[in-house]
């Protein structure tokens, strides 16, 4: 348990998929480590181990997995074993679609940096560009060609990092609390409570809240931690409108927030993007910001300090989240960090901008 | 030679630094395959040719090269040889710091999109991060593990780029013409071209430039398109303010103007940023956009809707840059394009917005 989230990787239909990438991956590609595992009816750190270090499994595993791998014609990669014995100095990462949003390319410039410095280079694998290059990925992870990797994507539970975490490699996790890594994260919920309480503060109420993707974990604990907040506040409503991170999921917002018959006086983002998009559309309506409705953001981008207005946002130490992660992905292949040394917090910073006034006094 | 634009390696201390790098390089790591190549006085695609395929190079270079494998006790990687004779299905991309700006981010998920349908991971690589790191990259080329290069900068012309052609893989340039590698440009000259016409059209004679840095290939090609078009105007005047692309850069490019005793009246900037930070500066000090002064940017990315007031650009289609990139380079790699098909041209869009009007109709 770790911020208030946790993972059940028991509710997803792991077997069922892994059975369909045996049906893919033999098909014309060679038998992996994934498919031998299958066969004998064990983990693929257990194949791992088998065949690297016999004597650390158990006779009756051990004659199960060479029974598989004569049974399906396995053999390891010597060319990506001999690699991976003189370190690769590669590191995987692992991101979503929204990778090329401004947030997340920050963070992937602090990571680079940090690892450029130390001499290792990255590699951007994509898990949204489909159920092929998840594949690539997960066998890279087993075939030695990266040292470890770092998961930067807020969709923590799937089948795809539950692979990875058996290759049994260091993996961090930046920005998203993922069991089975050393999470790299800041404290998003204090951060949107003390985002409310200056709202509060100002005299506002009424608040709508303008969501995430529904499961992703910055969304899961920012909603969470605002609703507990206002929950104590008996004079306090809270209106939420579903969104995707995007630009025109502000306008869409704005749409609904000009048709309610009584408006909220102050809308709190799940992230800058579409507290910009929600400022454009009811400006351009004739609502004035911050005069009839206060709106504030999430994550600090630069742009927040271009829009109009300025907006009030949490800046959150986008180029330091990667530097730290990569620093401790670092020290975790050096051995001078694990586990248990984590989740690393690191605290964001409010910003108040022009968006947000006084009920009343904008 | 590309439009207008040719790169002297000549020019550049080339031997000077190989004689570094050989320094550096036998310091602890081992001799490298350009060690070999300055100790027998050959390049390093001759050193590669005569390890692999003997039989292409001449008896004499052959002993040289034998000679100085011998003296250095130079020993290609036998793992990294065995994984590029089967392909590495691996793509490096070779960047310059501003690679997680909007731009140059939009570009790198049209290259990923495009590499991950087609089975291949992109390792980035960073050329700014230092010394060490471009030496890294550099290795990374001749040690089998990537199948070719995509180079995303436009500071085209230095060593390590000349190292890379070294190698003899594969190269796409985009958005850069670079001399040795099939190009993916846009129409940039030509759009300038249009963007100064339009203004032009309005009534506006009196122009400034905010330029990008010098030696970029973007700015040299826009700043000379622009300037060529409007010295065929006798009414015309330009100025220009030096800059780097970035928000700050507009703003105190806007500092200066405002000091202008007798202000232009039409500012084109070679980014979006620039006009951003151009447009928040001068509004903040009372100068109305496009009132006072009309404010074009460069390259479309998605903040150009979003800011106040929405700003006229260039659209460049910077998914479709990187995913041609990356469909140049597979059909590169297969053998069904070469060289001499480039360079591939895109064209854009003129993108007229609230930022750009008739003088004095504002």
């Amino acid at each position: 348990m770790l911020i208030g989230f946790e993972i059940d990787y028991k509710t997803l239909p792991y077997s069922r998929r892994e059975r369909n990438l045996v049906t893919q991956t033999t098909n014309g590609r060679g038998p992996k480590i994934r498919d031998v595992a299958l066969h004998a009816g064990v983990s693929t750190a257990t194949v791992s181990r088998a065949l690297t270090d016999p004597a650390s499994v158990r006779p009756a595993l051990r004659d199960k997995v060479l029974e598989a791998v004569k049974a399906l014609g396995y053999t390891p990669n010597a060319a990506a074993r001999s690699l991976r014995a003189g370190r690769t100095r590669t590191i995987l990462v692992v991101t979503r679609k929204r990778w090329s949003a401004p947030f997340f390319s920050e963070v992937l410039n602090g990571i680079d940096t940090t690892l450029a410095r130390a001499g290792h280079a990255m590699i951007l694998g994509n898990f949204d560009a489909g159920d092929r290059r998840e594949e690539e990925i997960i066998d890279m992870m087993f075939s030695g060609h990266i040292d470890g990797a770092i998961i930067l994507s807020g969709i923590a539970a799937d089948t795809g990092t539950r692979s990875m975490l058996d290759a049994g490699l260091p993996i961090v996790s930046i920005s998203a609390a993922v069991a089975g890594t050393l999470a790299i994260v800041t404290d998003e919920g204090e951060s949107i409570v003390r985002l409310a309480d200056h709202l509060l503060d100002g005299g506002h109420r009424r608040f709508l809240y303008l969501a995430g993707p529904l499961g992703n974990y910055n969304e899961t604990v920012r909603w969470a931690a605002l609703r507990a907040h206002l929950a104590g506040r008996a004079d306090a409503t809270l209106a939420r409108i579903e969104g995707d991170y995007t630009m025109p999921a502000g306008i869409a917002a704005a749409k609904d927030f000009l048709a309610m018959a009584e408006r909220p006086s102050a809308v709190v983002a799940c992230n800058d993007e579409m507290a910009i998009g929600f400022m454009k559309t009811v400006r351009a309506a004739g609502v004035a910001v911050p005069g009839a409705v206060s709106v504030a953001g999430f994550d600090g981008i630069e742009f927040a300090d271009y829009c109009e207005p300025t907006l009030t946002t949490i800046r959150q130490p986008r180029f330091e989240l990667g530097a730290a992660g990569a620093e401790t992905l670092l020290k975790m292949l050096a051995g001078t960090m694990a586990l248990a040394d984590g989740p690393v917090r690191l605290v964001n910073r409010l910003r108040l901008a022009d968006s947000t006034a006084p009920l009343g006094a904008g």
